[in-house]
């Protein structure tokens, strides 16, 4: 079976914790573990999440007053490095046998994307009213208020084509453990005479993994996460944890726009535009997600 | 002809200008043009070199205090992505219907290489003689004297296998350009347990691709760099270029141990080894240096 398996970059570090090196490679290792119990007997690719780290790059940045700060493809690229070196080792750690790659990977998406006349998505570090209308005036860019701090906000475009889709399929097609669309994937725009111009926005990772797996043909698209599957009435008294379930039926509930609801939103896009399965569970119980045992199964 | 180019990370920088990514995208698009020229007839890999990127990331990571220094094989990891990136767009500006791309690339050395016993490469900000001896307290390293300053020291071993070989010759197969190795690869050493392990060191560029053009039966390697030649008696008024000349006849020549030295080593063995043809000039004059009429040229 071919798997499409998206984790979030809270999978290398819970929330609130340090951003230590040590840390994150610690959980790569632990992560490795649970995808390669799912690698012997299918074909995997990995589309990792890079929040967190993509933060840290913006406060190193923002540290470092010599230079500029760099724009945001750029910064995305580095984790795509980062990140995926320390996936490739954990998997080869847990299997020396298999070959394992990480891609660098552009996204394409629409110029006129309605995204990019309302930025949404917060990054990067928080500034007073101040500063961020200091930073706006002189670099450009758009803050929004976050809490009790200004943060700048980026667009977060719908992704349309990947650039290294052949790669990623050749690679697959070897039997190689392919890591790809990193962050999810870095979002750059077609040009008349430049070629593909990055944009300073960020794809989300689930909505990407989702289209991905549809376009290298995946039977399976495994969104893995830190909550064991999706839960009703969250955080209630009533709360229940959903098992298998079709699209039509989880559509029809709502949940919170935050972390879970685009996570449902992709699974459900994959599973309506394919009649394939998709599931939602922990990054421990990988296996039996697969097998179909445990988290929450999207059907047709 | 299938030709391994290897660039230096001042193609994207020269030496004493800030490191504004502005500069270093439009370097790129320079250097894009000059390859684009060449990959239309032929197959390439470009390996890239990082000195002054790594240099600058390990600036920002000390000037943020919050968090510890990342470690700089995952330095190096970031830089093949950001810098890989750049050279992927600036490709694909310059021949849209290529497929460019970047494998975040490994390069396996020995545990026991004596480099190890007596690091020499200078890497990261300079300290003064206090606040070296006091990292190197706090967090282990060797700091030696660099002119006035102090800077860290890392081992530079010799590269021995590339963990992503086949994957970088299935996609050359493919027609596509690849970008691999970047900054000489990230050295690992293979462990008992867990796999390869990152190794705090810095891999010579000149010397990875070399290597590679071996592994990946490569016809001819094409070291580009920011002089147009190998000079005799360089910064001399004796002065003069090279043009055609035996991987013997060179090696009895004395060059200085900086720059042009490496470079030339790693052609001659190149040649040495393979009964092939290396060469060593302009980046931007890389067309006629695959003709052989520009740069120096070095035959069995």
């Amino acid at each position: 079976m071919r798997i499409l398996v998206a984790v979030g970059g809270n999978a290398l570090l819970q929330r609130g914790e340090p951003m230590e090196s040590d840390r994150q490679i610690k959980s790569a290792f632990a992560a490795g573990e649970s995808m390669a119990r799912i690698a012997a007997d299918n074909e995997l690719v990995l589309v990792h999440g890079n929040g967190p780290q993509v933060g840290l790059l913006a406060l190193q940045n923002a540290a470092y007053k010599e230079i500029s700060p760099y724009p945001l493809d750029i910064l995305g690229a580095q984790t795509q490095g980062m990140i995926g070196y320390m996936f490739c080792q954990s998997i080869n750690a847990a299997m020396p046998e298999k070959k394992v790659v990480t891609l660098l990977s552009r996204v394409q998406v629409d110029q006129d994307d309605p995204a990019f006349a309302d930025p949404t998505k917060f990054i990067g570090p928080i500034y007073s009213k101040e500063e961020a209308d200091a930073l706006a005036e002189e670099k450009g860019g758009i803050f929004k208020q976050d809490g009790e701090a200004w943060r700048r906000v980026v667009p977060s475009p719908v992704p349309r084509r990947f650039l290294e889709k052949d790669a990623i399929e050749k690679l697959i097609s070897e039997g190689m453990f392919v890591i790809a669309s990193g962050g999810g994937g870095i979002p750059v725009i077609a040009s008349e005479s430049e070629g593909y111009l990055g944009v300073e926005a960020v794809v989300d990772k689930d909505l990407s993994a989702q289209l991905l797996a549809q376009q290298i043909g995946a039977d399976f698209l495994l969104i893995l996460t830190d909550t064991d599957a999706v839960y009703e009435n969250w955080g209630t008294p009533e709360q229940s944890k959903i098992g298998n379930i079709t699209a039509d039926e989880i559509r029809k509930h709502d949940f919170p726009a935050g972390s879970m609801g685009p996570k449902i939103d992709a699974a459900c896009s994959f599973v309506e535009q394919t009649g394939k399965r998709a599931a939602i569970g922990s990054l421990t119980q990988a296996e039996d997600i697969v097998k179909g045992t445990a988290g929450t199964q999207i059907m047709p």
